[in-house]
């Protein structure tokens, strides 16, 4: 008998059907001998209608009544699944994310999950209960309703599961699982069977919007086997994320991830002196800006370039910055480009195995496709390159390391 | 500085609006130096169509899970309300019921309340706040979410009123107060300035449903000063009810209320043996049927006639169990009319005025109107006449006893 959570995302309890739908096959699970916890979010389209009223009344509502008010939408999905639990004679009890005493911090919006109390939810398991838990809520030490941030029930639910130690944490999506690359850009994309935390977490960072970052992160460091299905076609085994020790070392590189939200800035000439990076990007920090990608390359006659990529949002803002920053340095100039692209190769392989980047480089440039910054981690080679080579060089590395192909 | 608790209901916070226009009115008391409660219920419509989600799922959705469902009704008001007020300026803060700790029995549905923990709301109220209280709904001993039936906010806010011993419980509602009779029928209805809690009750269980009975009957009990107001006119004292020492026993009679939904059944020459009357109803309670009134006149050579009072709507249902009982007990015969309605006569100066019921029946006979049946308490007389009086009688007794003048 294993200990399943299973998480269920807002288009799959979009209506009453489809919550009768999931019910069905949350009691397909429960009469298969296991026990189940499901985790669900708000009725598809619920939250937006509730932020809408809120906004009505001010366009920056109080943060602690604007969760008190966005939680109810979980909260009527959790009677409407348990109804349809019990309606088809199968047991079951919801929780809301302070019944169940998912205890957090008190940052409203924006919670971090500190602890939870599991009794309640044993006591209904071994009663044979299926457990129905409000997703993305919380409550702080002073018993205040808190939210996790948006699309964070998949965060409740890896932590609902490392909390009672489940043997696994399936997460339904509109997907069918991690791909090596967006099928929309490359149709030999393959679905993965595994892939490892950490290549999941620099996919998902990196723009395969599957799963909430954090919730990977939870998964991770709590070791909950985390996997990734369809909630609308019943077969399929979708995407295990596991540890590295469980036989996934063969596989050299598991994906492409791409991300087209970027612009790169660059500061040229800037005196090279200590804490010269700290000048640059101090300010642009403090504006809010968040920077992803560094580049600083050796200095050149006492001064250097230094490069880095924001979103492409923030980009005239940055540039403002950056400029005012090169004047008071004595930079010589500031230059920008929005319409660059980030391609990052992603894989535990490169751990072990030699030759990776420099087989990259050569298959980009084998497509004439210049490289404009470099940039690397254990398990990860990004690379920015000209927005128009998006679709060309996704599908040309896909190729090279032959990642339609088991 | 007194402490108020105002409970507004559906209607009253049925748009964004309307919301804006209750934080107004309350902000208006705060800043007259009042400390509020607010008690609010869920915006009109939206218990119905949560409800109407629920019996897409199932004709007996689970009570507990229902419970759940309903109370984030109120949930999204007192968010919303709290968010209203502090746009406005004035510090505000919600509180779902279990989060200001309503504890209750746990009878789902239609709970009763326990205990309430007045800790926290006293902490924000000395701090300048105003508390918003989610009407209707509370926790019981093991956490579960609970409902004190519809239209349960009333006994919330009395609830409140009189853990916090509060100066005043006002119940805000689409009537400007509590009137001598139904102004439809007799326009020269008087609004009353105060009325006992007693004379309340009898006119609320009668047929004029300004308050929930049980918030009423809660607010006797602790002595809690209620006063019924308009939501909708920002002016007017509206109705207080209170004790009656507090100067109103110069008033004989208050008002007249009726109940259009009424049939009698008489069950003719029964054998007058103990236990008959037991006989006679026990079939009828075990069948979910509420009696109203009960008449049974002395015993006539060794049978007597027993007569009662039930919703119109139980009463082919009664008929047909009494016609079981009459065979049982060889009564003569069963007969019924569901032609009637009752009229009373309510005042607590009855108890010191004697003369009250001939006046009573004097005023009726003149108008030609036949009693057919006669019921009286301390402080109210009921008489059951042809329907088709209804409206003579009202404005009839209406005059007689000079209900229109001060």
């Amino acid at each position: 008998m294993a200990l399943i959570v299973q998480k269920y995302g807002g288009t799959s309890v979009g209506t009453v059907e489809r919550i009768q739908n999931v019910a069905r096959r949350v009691k397909k699970h429960r009469d298969g001998g296991d026990q189940v916890i499901v985790v669900v979010s708000a009725m598809s389209g619920e939250t937006n209608r509730l932020i809408a009223l809120a906004r009505e009344i001010s366009e920056t509502p109080d943060a602690r009544e604007m969760d008190v008010l966005v939680t109810t939408g979980e909260q009527v999905t959790i009677a409407l699944l348990s109804m349809a639990l019990k309606q088809m004679g199968c047991d079951a009890r919801s929780y809301t994310g302070g019944q169940v005493h998912i205890r957090t911090d008190s940052a409203h919006g924006k919670a971090r999950i500190t602890e939870i109390d599991d009794m309640r939810v044993r006591a209904d398991l071994d009663a044979g209960r299926v457990v129905v838990v409000a997703g993305f809520q919380g409550i702080d030490e002073k018993g205040n309703i808190t939210t996790l941030g948006r699309g964070g029930s998949d965060t409740t639910a890896v932590a609902m599961a490392a909390a009672l130690k489940a043997d696994e944490c399936q997460i339904f999506t509109d997907v069918d699982g991690v791909y090596t690359t967006d099928p929309r850009v490359e149709p030999k994309a393959r679905k993965l069977d595994r892939i490892t935390f950490e290549e999941m977490l620099e996919m998902a960072s990196l723009g395969s919007k599957v799963l909430q970052i954090r919730s990977v992160e939870f998964a991770g460091k709590y070791n909950v086997p985390l996997r990734v299905l369809s909630s609308f076609e019943e077969e399929g085994e979708g995407t295990l994320i596991t540890l590295e020790e469980e036989g996934v070392e063969a596989a050299k590189i598991s994906g492409i991830a791409f991300n087209r939200d970027e612009a790169k800035l660059t500061i040229r000439g800037v005196p090279d002196e200590p804490g010269v990076a700290y000048k640059i990007l101090g300010p642009i920090g403090e504006a809010n800006v968040e920077v992803d990608m560094i580049v600083q390359n050796i200095s050149n006659d006492g001064t250097t370039d230094f490069t880095f990529t924001v979103n492409r949002g923030d980009f005239d803002k940055a540039q403002g910055i950056l400029q005012a920053t090169a004047d008071a340095l004595g930079a010589r100039e500031v230059v920008g480009d929005d319409k660059i692209v980030k391609l990052s190769l992603v894989g535990v392989g490169m751990r072990s195995h030699a030759g990776i980047a420099s087989k990259m480089f050569e298959c980009l440039s084998k497509e004439g496709i210049n490289i404009q910054m470099i940039s690397t981690s254990e398990i990860k080679i990004s690379v920015v390159v000209a927005e128009k080579y998006l679709e060309l060089g996704v599908r040309a590395l896909h190729e090279a390391f032959e990642l339609d192909q088991e």
